[in-house]
């Protein structure tokens, strides 16, 4: 995904909502907007919007001398996860299709996002803004074509390399990597090097558990999302290597769009630019089989 | 109303918006976001938004070469205020207190506003939006008092200066000088001097006939807002000498909510930031007579 326009306005968004997750002092939150204005000019059009976003979010961490602005959200919304993960469980395994329905509530996790202009930060709390997403996943708006394919490719592989995206939304994850288990998948799941924006992190998968099912791996970035020529060889060369990637989250999606491989993109759209890409609307849970190919050398 | 670390990222979005409307070349339109983001590090503190709207609405007739890239929407707006005229009068004039109904439409015109992030620009159509806000104005939300102190400082006046806002909404403004014209005041209508967003200039106020009714005048400035700094001194002198002025819009209190007057201030709130300044909820109705006092010299 290339950087629109209608990005820019978000980006001076974006900042302004992470410095205030920084710092209370407004003179220090202006040092951030004016360094991300100043950045603006230069934004190539090739670039990616996560190019810029872990740009911004550097630029956060740098003025305010805040390491991890959103530690105490990510925390809160591991807790959250956590607190529904029984609840989402028993859903799941008195659903018919058990994977089917881990994929959607993967998906609807995707809604913990800080990144984006989001109702996150109206009046409406976490809680309520996840189980009305839980809501909306437990009536499978998947495309069924991508899921046959998904669940088809499924069966060929012996392992699953597994692109996570935001605290909380990991508790999710979780739920879909014991349904990868049962059927004898091995799982490796990836997390961010270090803290940008919510993103979960080594110490978030730990924190939910994840480390007990998974192989979990860091990716070399810290950029919110994936952008392989920022990740570390070790990484790239699993990436390479593996059979069947599951990416989750707008973020990861709008760095490997272009990239060709074997990627199921699971996320929900929460911005009018990928809702234009994806064509489809705000809210929408998509489950997106990658169409890019690799051009012949 | 000084400028907010919020109002950043609305100028951002406000510069795409306007530069959409003047050129469907997106260079051009990249060409007008990075100005505005070199211009955003120079903004003092102590600016009002139309301070910074002004400079951004010049960078995007510049930069584009379009004199006035709102000029089509300006004459839909008109011909739609047009059409609605009949009716808005039918409901004034059936009503118990047709002045109060006539301020109320009059406030309620105001969501004409082509300058904060609004409704306008989805699929809703304008005309849908703008009969939500009649509907609205027929329930008469304006705080009581205020209306009471406008009603008896109006009996003790000769005239009226009436500062107005935008296109389309200038036909609403023409119902409500219908009704001071019937309790004999004289009113001169001020419009911007040259075209800005989609605000009325003479050209407007001359297609909806209000010079008719009214002495037509200009302010001297092309602000989407009254600055008094930026305004003739034709203006001033006028301001300083009036009995009663009745301010529409976001961006004439912007401009004006800390100048001593006999001010009315009538407008639909459009944005949070001015919801926080009048402590009140986006989408309101307000009818707010000025506080603020000359300083004894």
């Amino acid at each position: 995904v290339k950087v629109y326009l209608d990005c820019f306005p978000c980006f001076m968004r974006q900042a302004l909502d992470a410095a205030r997750m920084a710092t209370d002092d407004t003179m220090v939150q202006r040092r951030v907007l004016d360094e991300v204005a100043k950045l603006l000019p230069t934004v190539p059009l090739d670039a990616t919007p996560i190019d810029i976003g872990q740009l911004i979010h550097r630029l956060v961490r740098e003025i305010t001398g805040v390491a991890d602005p959103y530690k105490k959200v990510k925390r809160e919304s591991n807790d959250l996860g956590l607190k529904l993960y029984s609840y989402l469980k028993s859903e799941i395994e008195a659903s018919e299709d058990p994977l089917l329905m881990a994929l959607n509530i993967a998906g609807a996790g995707n809604i913990i996002d800080f990144g984006p202009k989001l109702a996150l930060d109206s009046n409406t709390s976490m809680e309520e803004i996840l189980k009305g997403s839980f809501t909306q996943a437990l009536q499978n708006q998947l495309n069924q074509a991508d899921y046959d394919s998904f669940k088809h490719k499924l069966e060929n592989v012996e392992g699953v390399l597994y692109l996570g995206d935001n605290t909380g939304e990991i508790v999710c994850d979780k739920l879909l990597i014991e349904q990868l288990l049962k059927v004898g998948k091995k799982v490796t799941f990836v997390v961010r090097d270090k803290p940008t924006i919510n993103d979960a992190t080594l110490e978030d998968a730990v924190y939910v558990g994840l480390d007990k099912l998974a192989t979990v791996m860091l990716n070399g970035s810290d950029a919110p999302g994936t952008r392989l020529k920022d990740c570390s060889s070790e990484f790239r060369h699993l990436f390479e290597c593996s059979e069947l990637i599951i990416s989750k989250g707008q973020g990861n999606f709008e760095g490997l769009s272009e990239v060709p491989g074997p990627i199921f993109f699971l996320f929900k759209v929460k911005c009018p630019v990928i809702a234009r890409e994806v064509d489809t609307n705000i809210g929408a849970i998509v489950l997106k089989e990658q169409i890019a190919e690799k051009v012949p050398k």
